[in-house]
């Protein structure tokens, strides 16, 4: 007997993956997907999901306090029952899986609790050695968070341990300077641990607009997290009852509760059998992919943060739509753009940003200009908030076409997204101006800007 | 002597009239503002800000109420101290106010606190008697609330009484189904009284996508809100310790602590001689101008609610500034275009919308379609929340150009602006699919429609 046949078989069950294997069947394709643990993958179970959660705790934490120095009865910072957060944060992210699941069985995909290897282009050998076929592959099987090879990493853990925590710790030191350090460094601070910020060079964010993250980072010393630039983390010892870092840099004599590192993540390639199958990786062990998202193996595609591209989940599901379109939905030109891409960080508060920062614009443009807007939202006015925003817009050329749009403060992470359209269909500042405010919120000030 | 002379004379020291001597003096022009009251108009004093302050203690009620279901240890209802919020509010009026002082004294703009009347097109006599000439006078004394005309009426207030109140009244009676009813009603309701919306026709805010007032009306009931349609007050009479409206099509026996009328605001012209200098109004008392704001009489221009165009802050800003960028700054095309002005209602969800309604749409296009997300936002699923947002998008031809965004729901307030810009520059369905989303946000969702 010949091995069970598909059109597509998806190798991974994170958004990517089920993105994918969704879209292929609404083509009408035959569809196997293969995910041997929790659909959804690093997003919904140890990513932005649980993140948002928290984040949206913190957040409420802050709104309280503001809500005292309003007039409301209510202590300025409220004890918060961590088992009640996590109890609702899991029944969310079972509402996901369960949501999932529904759309496996009504869409006909074949979900098989498995983990998938190649045996050459065309066949997948299933972890209980079942074998199958399929005109393509698309792999998704995301990244993991890495750990340092230093001596006594295992005392420390990463963002997983973060999602683990059932308290919070009284010490923490993180371990980064990227953005799932920043936004662990906001939460938990928030959430009543007292944090420590440990980064190697001398700035947040590399890639970020430098005067944003600047600002990003006054305001989590605002915030109470004590950020040391320029500090290097060499071993992790423990001491007493907590843990002391060496530190290149930085305080001799600090020790923490929790260490947890935010100093990398990588492609999730192991055991796919991808040797065999001739798929090509890149020298940081990414899977090499073209402007189509084929590997280097005909019938061989890769979406998301196995590919390296962008690692956001909105990415590998567009990816994943767009390749399915092309394969089967008559759409022989779809692909991604991956020009323009929006992305927020979740600190606090969020920092939103598309395009180019002022430094890339004018390494590519003769003629950049920039406007700015620094204000205080009214609820911090009216609570005796200190947290100010800070708003940049960068343009380039005669007729200042919109290149880049950077937004720090309340309401960033939702303000972004509409302007996020507007800068890829290309406006200009005049056009920005041209549009009538909308008073009084925050994004009224993107328009505003001088 | 001859009387003092100056470039431009404003009448009116609101958003709009302090907004064309700033714009006037920037461009070097000698400038005097005549206004006799609070600098800021109504949207300073009795309208957007103080409305939105109240608005933000609504809505930090609500995030109370949710972070007692997510974990926080707060009551899930707090009382709230309205000597302090009302302290607060005022500190913000104040800090504005000292703003535009300062503002003035900065520009050179010559402030006169007293009304202006014109005797002619180029002279005004101020109220001490004081006589100016100018090159150019701007009309810009804004609006007032208006009580209908019935028995009782006097029983009732406007919403310039809402801001006066010192405490929550227990049982309100808000008459209108306009954008400033709808507001007050659900500010009134979450902080803590018992409110009735009576409202003549059969739905909400005319002239909105009819789909998304019905939400707006489900959710004001669900808030708790008893809205009434096709309710028509005829005569408000004491009973009691309370105020009784007479209804046609409404319950006969109610009875209220505070009726606030919200039906309605007429142009602020009486007492400016403007019959002396002939110039025109139309059938509603609205000083009528064309494209460029200039009125019947040469020398004579008016922005903002004085013309009843668009009776919101931003563009009666906005006029002002392009009408002085005109004479003044060396544009002689700069005008206001009236197309497409973003607006939101603040509602608890607050409502937002641009371009036209689905109604709109369909009677001035042949082939319009239609796109929608409804959803749960996370903070709601997390807290027990019983809101849900409705995003609704219109598009016309066949590039489906987006010709309205609707959004109702958390932050639809602030998601609105960079949308509105993208729809004013023109943008496509697809040019929306074609922005990657921002995960997890409830922005996303505009650019996920299906």
């Amino acid at each position: 007997m010949s091995p069970p046949s598909f059109d597509v078989i998806v190798l991974g069950g994170g958004s990517g993956g089920l993105a994918a294997a969704f879209r292929a069947a609404s083509h009408g394709a035959k569809v196997a997907m293969l995910e041997p643990a929790l659909l959804g993958g690093t997003c919904v179970n140890v990513g932005c999901v649980p993140k948002k959660a928290m984040w949206l705790a913190a957040d409420l934490a802050e709104r309280i306090t503001l809500a005292a120095g309003l007039g409301f009865e209510v202590p300025a910072a409220p004890r918060l029952s961590w088992p009640r957060l996590l109890q609702r944060r899991q029944r969310y992210i079972d509402g996901i899986h369960a949501s999932y699941r529904q759309r496996l069985q009504d869409s006909g995909v074949a979900h098989i609790a498995q983990r998938g290897r190649l045996l050459d282009a065309r066949t997948v050998e299933c972890g209980d050695g079942t074998l199958l076929h399929a005109r393509h592959i698309v792999i998704a099987t995301g990244s993991h968070a890495l750990k340092p090879q230093l001596p006594g990493a295992a005392l420390g853990g990463t963002s997983d341990d973060f999602f683990a925590l059932q308290a919070p710790p009284a010490r923490v030191a993180i371990v980064g300077g990227g953005y799932i350090a920043v936004e662990l460094a906001g939460v938990m601070q928030a959430l009543g641990s007292d944090v420590t910020l440990l980064v190697r060079g001398q700035r947040l964010l590399t890639g970020f607009d430098a005067g944003m993250t600047e600002q990003l980072a006054r305001n989590l010393a605002a915030q109470g997290v004590a950020v040391r630039f320029g500090c290097q983390v060499q071993a992790l010892q423990r001491r007493g009852d907590g843990i002391q870092p060496h530190l290149q840099g930085g305080p001799a004599d600090a020790v923490f509760d929790t260490v947890l590192f935010a100093t990398g993540r990588a492609p999730s390639t192991h055991g796919l059998g991808l040797e065999a199958a001739g798929v090509a990786l890149d020298d940081k062990g990414a899977i090499v992919v073209d402007a189509f998202q084929d590997t280097s193996v005909q019938g061989i595609s890769a979406v998301g943060d196995v590919t390296a591209q962008a690692m956001l989940t909105p990415v590998a599901i567009a990816a994943a739509r767009r390749l399915m379109d092309r394969l089967y939905g008559g759409q022989p030109e779809a692909r991604l753009d991956y020009d323009n891409i929006p992305s927020v960080v979740f600190s606090h508060p969020p920092l939103g940003s598309v395009g180019l920062s002022e430094e890339q614009a004018r390494e590519r443009f003769d003629s950049v200009s920039t406007y700015h807007s620094r204000f205080r939202p009214m609820l911090q006015a009216l609570g005796d908030g200190e947290m100010r925003s800070l708003f940049k817009m960068v343009c380039a050329g005669a007729d200042e076409k919109v290149v880049g749009i950077h937004l720090l403060g309340e309401g960033a992470d939702e303000i972004l997204q509409g302007f996020a359209v507007a800068l890829k269909a290309g406006v200009t500042r005049r056009q920005m101006e041209d549009t009538v405010a909308i008073h009084p919120t925050s994004a009224e000030e993107v328009v505003l800007m001088r």
